[in-house]
């Protein structure tokens, strides 16, 4: 009996932002090996939540993956920056891209895993011709970066969402792997495990619970992702 | 037998924009409970029919339902400010929107019904998610603003897209009701209804229509429209 | 003895914007003959107090000069629209403009009176080369269209701004005439005319002051006027 | 037997800019009737092949069809510009297009043949609608302008995206035209003539191959044609 | 004797962005009580050193005084944000700026200190009507964000505009302090406050050269400092 | 007896498009040695001369010095993409300018003269602190790109803008340069070269006059060159 293997990516947006060493040493400590980190530019939405030059210190003391994920008008500027940088998965938005081909080939030419990031309205249409050239599918689940919203819940299409891009990637015969994000809590992930997630951007409605430990967060994941993945047999 | 209920939504664009208050005045004796209000902002199209101030006024001294067709670049400012001055329905138009559920939620919070507004050539894929988060979906079936282009046609494919909409509605069964926008004359209403449009936003050819009297021309509309009905038994 | 000719510009945005044509009639009755019109595109500053439609409709009800405020980010495609309706001046802002002698000039040769506008922080170093061109500068003396600071007073450098460029209009030997807009109050009127103001943008704290008649309110800033001028004699 | 009739469009800017009369008369004596002339601003990608000024003075010297391709994020103006000049097909850009519809009619209306143009990544959903209003589908094959990018390579699914496109205009009993631009080589040509592409784009990997005569690379462009064709008879 | 207060702004973008606490609580170890924090938002100019989350958690560990650097094309989302994350000053760039006035009123009236920023080549004459608003005027003394130009000296006029400005406080008999940044090294620092600077921004080049402890470089400056007020007695 | 060094600098805009390398060689034939080319964007101005890779081609077949004359809203652009086509003088205009200072040295480093371009009416204290790093100073003395108002005459203060900027050189000790364009014809030579012009746009009012061969057209320049000179002695 064997499961489908699902990450867990702790957003570095939650963790402690004064002490980032620390929080990365952490979850270094825990066995993670992926970091999810937003870059927002105050123009897709009104929040910017910390600085290319953070990232670029980031790099230098761990060896996680960093899994970058772009939330800007000026996509090319943003991707260029993270190529320099040395991270190992970049997604970007489709809304925000006219040249979303070029984007692609620009990513994976520098040998970095590359994800289109869809806002939560947005069509899989949009990935008609270009499914095929992306490692991640990255579904926002909540609406990006508007702050003053904090207690918005995530959107009711979600789980259909998952389960039609999972759909489409059996029919296509693909491994895209699908990334979740916005409000994966535990309550949540059972359901989007189910429908097909693969990838689970971590904040403050699972791992970053303030009231437990990162341990015992994590525990609870693990448990919650089983439960999502308790049906599936291989 | 019961017939579908069909609004006429009179637009204020075609009123006498220096006695709006006997304009309002004159339609609400008519009958009518809803006000169709264009705002357009310059760069969406080039026109700008009336202003936010005058909407302002206007909501004080009636309290016809206002229906709000937002043309505009920056659909967040002019959404704010039409909750700030109390309607009942805004449209805003997914061209110019990068954040669909945030402004659709955003609507949906203050109370007030919602619409998504399309331009003729835009696919309805756009609506893949958010169809059953919409009160209503605005087709539009000229390009709106352009006024250089009075003697513009509706699209061919008006009927067709209103067809395509309804279809898609029935299949989800929801209860999302069609507005028409563009060129809803006598001519085009009775094909129009029997495509499924529940919303008919009346201009000046048809409600306004200056060689007949408003009481003429609404019994027009009744009659055209009940024309559109009549296969329709429920 | 003879006083400089002080015109009263009775600002639309402050007339009842439902019964315009009585408004109109009414500003006309006490003998105006110029109608200050603010054009405001949501995007210059978060306010769109009127539409070009409502000013087109206007001007076929009035011969009072139409003094016309643009204050937008495409000055172009506004100043075109007002000059097919036909309008007796057009002032647009310098801050959001790149060709301001091209402005200036299609303006004249469509024999409109031509004013550029400035912003209460705007050096006067930016009318070098234009101001023998200019029938008139507008100067804003508190920030335009910033609805939600209704309680926001004059800037305290306005009297000075106004002398400065009194002073400059005298050293050229020009007669370009001075346009103050903003907090234009029974209170500040007597120093803006002493200073040199030739137009007054007469609004919700002159001549639409509430708790008095527009006749009353017209005596009042008159006799506002008149104190300003005393002490010129020409 | 007949074939398909097939159009080679060369390029112009693959031809010699110093000395384009004499590049358009050598195009004329091999018996070309149709020059692409690509448009892009700067913005759209970063890349300007040739100027408005230098088309017009090209209009002057030759009877060629005029194949023009926008690549701009203002539309209008160059349909505009391009309209006044006097050409027989104008394709546009939908990933910089609100007004669709607009831009088709305003093309049409002057007697213009008219072409949507899609980058790589685009869905085909786009043309839900519109699909029957256009004479031709402009395909890009690489990413439009970005030339430091020289040894890019045409994207994986470029056959794919001509057969759905081929597919979708025979089911809709159309006879839209299928444009193919980006690499259009003689390796490539039979597989996309298969797949159903009616004009070909030609630049320097065909028809302007350095190392030959322009007839020659002519002649080997039409043997490749036919061996795409070599299995289609009407 | 008494010397002119001159401010060290130690600038956080040069201190480890992972343990920020640690930095600071050095920083006020060595008695500094202001810090320097710089918000690019990568269209301004190509950089984005540190995001707004980053500075609302430092808030909430140090009472140094924030003086805050808006390098941004949307100044009032930034002010609006500094604001609620209470600061001590807030300086943005006029070149970016329409209303300056109406920032300065904004910040004020939330009881911080505002300034106004130049970009080199930045003529003084914008200040004409708003030096008397300010509390401080910074001064760049490179071109902000372009960090791909790391060995990029100060611009050869650095001295001149800072006595120009110098001058010009004096002459109208007030207190406003000026701030510099950019290349403020030992070597520049004491020209630089000869010249009239009161806040020097310490960077990479003074304070956080990294062959010296923070205490030395700080020593280093202090005496660098007072060689260039040693012409001054008041 | 000395004069004063003018340069003639003939308009590529306004040669034979279509047979550049012969125009270019007529030049050189005549002894011309400078060549003026305008970059226009379409979106600075509603124009688009020519584009980025005529002007490549054009470097290989000419020695002439390239003086380029950038009018576009993104100036970095394209002073990056004359950089690397190999010019002899960059021209940007300071109304599109965020980071003037910026420019200067970029273009400087590269071992390229640089200029600093105005519109009409900009005031000259946009150069307080550049003048002395600029080699050249660009004077429109018409609105740039306006091609629809052909017969738009010269900016009545032409003369005395070029000389204020004459005095503006001459207080500072400076050499650089004044480049006049814009209806530089027989009529307005003497008057501009009496001001102080040093470098004079030839386009269609003089040099490119159709009346008359290119020879005649720069012997009748020269003429009114010496009466604009006579009166200068050094």
């Amino acid at each position: 009996m064997q499961y489908r293997r699902i990450t867990i990516a702790p957003s570095i947006m939650c963790a402690d932002l004064c002490n980032l060493e620390k929080s990365v040493k952490e979850l270094e400590k825990e066995g993670f090996d992926t970091l999810h980190v937003d870059i927002i530019d105050g123009y897709f939405s009104p929040s910017m939540p910390l600085g290319i030059d953070t990232i670029k210190q980031l790099r230098k003391i761990t060896n996680m993956n960093f899994d970058i994920h772009i939330m800007a008008n000026n996509n090319e500027f943003f991707i260029q920056e993270m190529i320099k940088i040395g991270v190992q998965q970049i997604s970007f938005h489709v809304e925000t891209s006219i040249h979303i081909d070029r984007y692609i080939q620009l990513i994976k030419k520098n040998g970095i895993k590359v994800g289109i990031a869809l806002n939560p309205a947005t069509s899989l249409s949009v990935l008609d011709y270009v499914l095929p050239q992306c490692d991640t599918i990255l579904l926002m689940l909540i609406n990006p970066g508007f702050a003053t919203d904090k207690n918005e819940k995530q959107v009711s299409y979600a789980i259909k969402k998952v389960e039609d891009l999972y759909q489409l990637i059996k029919e296509k015969g693909l491994d895209t792997r699908i990334e979740v994000d916005g409000r994966v809590s535990f309550d949540t992930i059972p359901g989007l495990v189910r429908a097909g997630a693969d990838i689970l951007v971590a904040g403050s409605t699972s791992l970053f619970m303030p009231s437990n430990s990162l341990a015992e967060n994590k525990k609870s994941m693990e448990k919650y992702i089983l439960e999502g993945l308790s049906e599936e047999v291989k």
